[in-house]
């Protein structure tokens, strides 16, 4: 018998193996509510036998089909059958920023619609419903049989397969959508099949400050008082859509420890690396961003500081600095936790040894480590190279540097040069970024009539050139080539005073031009990206064959071999499709803290200090006496997600809105390396506050009406 | 019989004990040039064996003799028998500056003394020259006896009779300094005796661009090509010193692969923590400090390019800032690479096996490794409290954070309100830095008449503000406290505009009154830092018992286990006292580079962009023509040093000066914790560049006719 079994102790002798089995039944305690399960291979047996409830088929498919995926890169449900969409305010900024003007700045003051006719429609959002998957994993093996796996005939081939059987499927309906998604790193190949929304309307949208409460500081974090929501509705042929499944409404929002489910589409996830890589993780890649955007934002923060006019300018980059900043802080937290690296450690050896002990598996897949490790090896001599000279995304990192300081005018010079290029080329022989897929969306780049402000590419492009000098040192023949005698400051001004790329019927003509314009332009921006593009095609040669070629081959053999090891058993790695979550409502306890899951109204205002990012809008200030001051807000809940779940909604088992996740807290960023169910929450608001906001706050009693609501706030109580 | 030596394999089985033999023989070559070795204990023997040069006892001392330190952290020498001194300009820099009016700006302009009587006295520098060594363990020891070792009286009597002998040794006698050394971490004390000369007088320093030339792009970078000299005259009762040994000069500098050697004072190593507190250092310590350097770097260079005066208020911040950037860079750059961790793990598992074979040392120090991980672990749950609360220097990181952002207005009140109730208690009660010793710095500090950028303060105050609120999140009860309702850019500017502590006499006031006056002042700083002192008192409190006690004594155990091991057959970690290292004039070679070990002239003047930091003044470019393109400029030597050894001779088997040392590469930034041979170089000016700038360019005939040189320029060859 194993005695004193919540202690740890390294046990040197015959205690060992009694304290790894107890480790090893803790930690499957713990982390029982882990994964991103795909809606056909749900752990439906493990639901109920910890919690007492087992979905069934049927119950799946309609969650399913009540979720959506915003095209975009976000998750939403169907709330009525009117096809009312709910996702959070940060999924449709863009929109809400396309339809304010001048007069109506829906961004700042908000938006309601109070009748359907009034509902404005989202120039760019479209919404996916996931109808069917289908395994395609026996025909596209079929398609490559006699090659050579990983040869480009093979590559070539699959790609072919793939692009047929995603045609036959759509079979030329604008309204179906059809994509193949490799799950367990190639594991499995499903055909999804999507119907889409494309009119897609604005219905409800509250003031910014409010989903923006608390702002950066309060991002990633808990206890937060965010009501991060808005309302879509689908529309179908000049009338509201009428989806066949949708959610019903629980205004009382969920207990703490209730079981909630959580559908949503997760980006992606890495936590099938091998421990060289997570190594390089920790040690360069995450470091050398932080200190890039930690210098940018101490420079941006400061220029904002200048005028009204240089915040509004720099507003957009740095909102993303600092959530990327955020956001590779948690990482870099998660990376370096005492027992992270020991864990992987752990899985690894135990993964290599399963595969030394089956002869195929050891063939295809035993030297897949040492390989992996020699190309993080080779990468790490050259990074700095690669992300100055050409920096776009590596494997590792998946945080693209700013290349050029992220100037606009370098961007849009590469790219046209480079759609000179890579357009002549088939589709085969094209840099990975531009994909015949990929095409529509570098030409939105490219012909965007965003405007330019000139003095804020100087401080970026000065920015972008110091650091590539410092990242270079000063002797490197590229930098002698590129600034030559001047300084940077210098070389910057002289660039965007000088450049006319800011002129879109320029950049109209060049993109249209082809090579001849590009060869003939004298344009300087397009002169210098012309002079350094041989320089960063080399870089990324090198790095797609000393690099990416062995790492990918050898990260498949692996996945493969995990695969046939352990089979569905397991989750796939997230990969921004519809999976399910289920967890439950639960407080972080630890030393120094045991902190309720919820926060309610009266917080929020307690919260407030009138200055940003903690200013409430005149709205709910003048409404505060109305309102039930000890109803819950949001609420935090141990399901597992990851960016891509934002708008997902949080369900129960009767299939009842309890909230919507916005976000995760600051343990969650790591999430993408490791779940820990002890620290890993996901943040939601409470589907009370919605109702008590929407009623009380807002008067939207169109909505309420269609959430089936009566009488607002009433069916709440504090928790 | 080892077949393959040269290659480094894996090997699982019977190759492994010759692998590993092959490895460390290769190890122990490759390194031979280790070591910052004390003047009673040079490896002469090792030195001879690979050089065939033996030093004996009058050469070690002439050149202990020769060399001085420089009070304020830097190193020099001797250059001839009228106590002519060599060091660096950026050694000396300061004093230039106190010297300069608006009218001479010495720092700009250069500074010449064409005779004696025109040089000028440097009010604050002080060289220290060694005149001898004593060991006085024993009696240290004795001073002790029946206590208990680590406790509190045993450090008061410890502490009492060290200073009983170092006011023995000085006997009253002003032109004497003795200090206690701990080497070996306190396996070995010694009397350090000097020859103090407090009369130091500038004879010679170029314009700032010549040292400056490259700038921070160029720090600790090779090639390199900055002249970093300055030369001081010791003076003695109102006439030149004559010091009983000077080196000699070489103006044809060194060769490649010639032995040279280094004296001076390198201040601190940490080559012996453990692998649990390097983790520390390369996971959370370093890159905690980097991000926050790196967003002040951002932020003072966006304020420092607004005007002129933006510019010349942020100089010395930014410098600083830009300099202990650069260097955690290295460092951490030194803690990822991939063969430290296993290094330190290997030789850390030597020791302890050592250590657990002898009965004794086990129990003194067995479970020290133990102790010490669990500190660390300690600190890591608390460190950003300890660093935002409290942020004075812990043990690691020894970096101190920007407390507050830095701000001179937070930093002066919190000194004020510690003066007052630390300088009432017992010295052995006091604060660590509040100990008899330190009260005339930080007096200094408290009543300096350097003047306040009231804008700069509230720079710096609003972006500590910032950073704490996000470093402890903005529900931290300490942020509330502290913000309130505000704003930090709201409360920063209300303190600096509203406090009076830029005011001197209110500070002298202050400052005198005691407690009495700390209590009655309304002053907001004051009111503040007051209000604030219990919280950081509190962490400190923590911080003393629960880390740094048990870490101390942990790593003493240590330190004394591995000297009662290995004794002086290693070096000492680094003490700031003089040391000798070895080595030769050394090419870094790699799979990329294979660069001469020195640059020339020629170089310099293509380096030059015109645009700062790459511009040369207007004597440089006119004496062009006059030069001897060929010389030799800088140098790069393996020999082992570190910050603190500014200012160094680099000198040949007949103690003649070859180079002056002003910096260190890259890769010996990881010097701090390990030396790798391979990479780590010293940086010097080569003497022969010395000669021919000053003859040629700034017609400096009176030094090179002390220096004993005839024919300037004309006693060198290109390399």
């Amino acid at each position: 018998m194993c005695s004193q079994p919540r202690r740890r102790i390294a046990a040197p002798s015959a205690g060992l193996a009694c304290a790894l089995l107890v480790a090893l039944l803790a930690s499957s305690i713990a982390h029982a509510e882990e994964g991103m399960w795909t809606f056909d291979n749900f752990p439906k047996a493990a639901v109920a036998k910890q919690y007492g409830f087992a979905p069934d088929q049927a119950w799946l498919d309609s969650a399913r089909r009540s979720s959506v995926r915003l095209a975009g890169g976000c998750s939403g449900s169907f709330v009525s059958a009117d096809g009312l969409v709910m996702t959070n305010h940060h999924c449709v900024r863009a929109c809400i920023a396309q339809l304010s003007s001048r007069s109506h700045d829906y961004v700042a003051g908000g938006f309601y619609a109070p009748e359907r006719e009034s509902e404005l429609r989202c120039p760019e959002i479209e919404l996916n419903e996931l109808l069917s998957m289908t395994d395609v994993t026996a025909r596209l093996t079929a398609s490559i049989k006699g090659e050579t796996p990983g040869s480009r005939e093979a590559a070539r081939k699959e790609q072919s397969e793939q692009a047929t059987i995603e045609k036959e499927c759509a079979g030329g309906d604008e309204k179906v959508r059809c994509e193949i998604v490799a799950l367990y790193h190639g594991g499995i190949y499903e055909l999804y099949k999507y119907r889409r929304y494309q009119d897609v309307r604005l219905v409800f949208a509250p003031e910014q400050t409010v989903p923006k409460f608390g702002g950066d500081p309060d991002n990633f974090e808990f206890p937060r008082w965010a009501l991060d929501a808005a309302f879509l509705r689908a529309w179908d042929a000049g009338a509201p859509a009428h989806p066949e499944h949708f959610f019903r409404w629980s205004s009382s929002g969920p207990e703490e420890n209730e079981l909630v489910f959580i559908s949503g589409n997760p980006g992606t996830t890495h936590r099938l690396l091998t421990a060289a890589e997570y190594v390089y993780e920790r040690d360069v890649a995450i470091p050398e961003r932080l200190f890039e955007l930690a210098e940018m934002r101490g420079a941006l923060t400061l220029w904002s500081h200048q005028s009204a006019e240089t915040a509004r300018v720099a507003s957009a980059d740095l909102l993303s600095i600092e959530n990327s900043y955020k956001g590779l802080r948690g990482r870099h937290e998660a990376l370096t936790a005492p027992d992270f690296m020991p864990r992987k450690l752990e899985s690894e050896a135990k993964l290599r040894l399963a595969v030394r002990k089956n002869a195929a598996l050891d063939k295809s897949a035993g030297g897949a480590w040492d390989a992996i490790a020699k190309s993080v090896e080779t990468m790490r001599a050259r990074h700095k190279e690669f992300n100055e000279i050409e920096g776009t995304s590596s494997l590792l990192p998946r945080a693209e540097p700013l290349w050029f300081g992220g100037a606009k005018l370098l961007r849009l010079a590469r790219l046209l040069v480079r759609a000179a290029a890579e357009k002549q080329k088939p589709a085969a022989e094209r840099l990975r970024e531009w994909g015949e897929a990929k095409l529509p969306a570098i030409e939105q780049t490219i012909l965007s009539s965003a405007p330019f402000a000139k003095h804020f590419e100087i401080l970026k492009l000065t920015f972008g050139l110091t650091r590539l000098r410092e990242q270079l040192t000063p002797s490197h023949p590229f930098v002698k080539k590129l600034l030559g005698e001047k300084s940077p400051e210098e070389l910057a001004t002289q660039l965007v005073e000088n450049s006319h790329l800011d002129d879109l019927a320029l950049r109209k003509q060049l993109y249209a031009g082809g090579q001849a314009a590009i060869d003939a332009s004298t344009d300087p921006a397009i002169v210098l990206a012309r002079a350094l593009d041989a320089d960063g095609r080399a870089m990324r040669r090198w790095y797609e064959d000393e690099v990416a070629a062995p790492q990918t081959s050898a990260e498949e053999a692996i996945a493969r071999a995990r695969f046939a090891i352990s089979g569905t058993n397991v989750y796939p790695d997230a990969t921004f499709s519809p999976r399910l979550s289920y967890g439950s409502v639960k407080r972080v306890t630890s030393a120094q803290a045991n902190m309720a899951p919820f926060t309610d109204f009266a917080g929020a205002f307690e919260h407030q200090t009138g200055r940003a990012p903690f200013a409430l809008p005149e709205s709910w200030n003048r409404a505060k006496e109305k309102l039930d001051l000890a109803l819950p807000f949001d609420f935090e809940s141990d399901n597992d997600i990851i960016g891509g779940n934002s708008g997902s909604p949080v369900f129960n088992q009767k299939q009842e809105i309890v909230g919507l996740v916005f976000d995760g807290n600051r343990a969650s960023l790591g999430g993408d390396y490791l779940y820990d169910g002890s620290v890993n929450r996901a943040v939601s608001v409470d589907s009370a506050a919605l109702v008590q906001a929407l009623g009380k706050i807002y008067g939207a009693t169109r909505i309420l009406e269609e959430l089936g609501i009566q009488r607002v706030g009433s069916a709440a109580a504090p928790k």
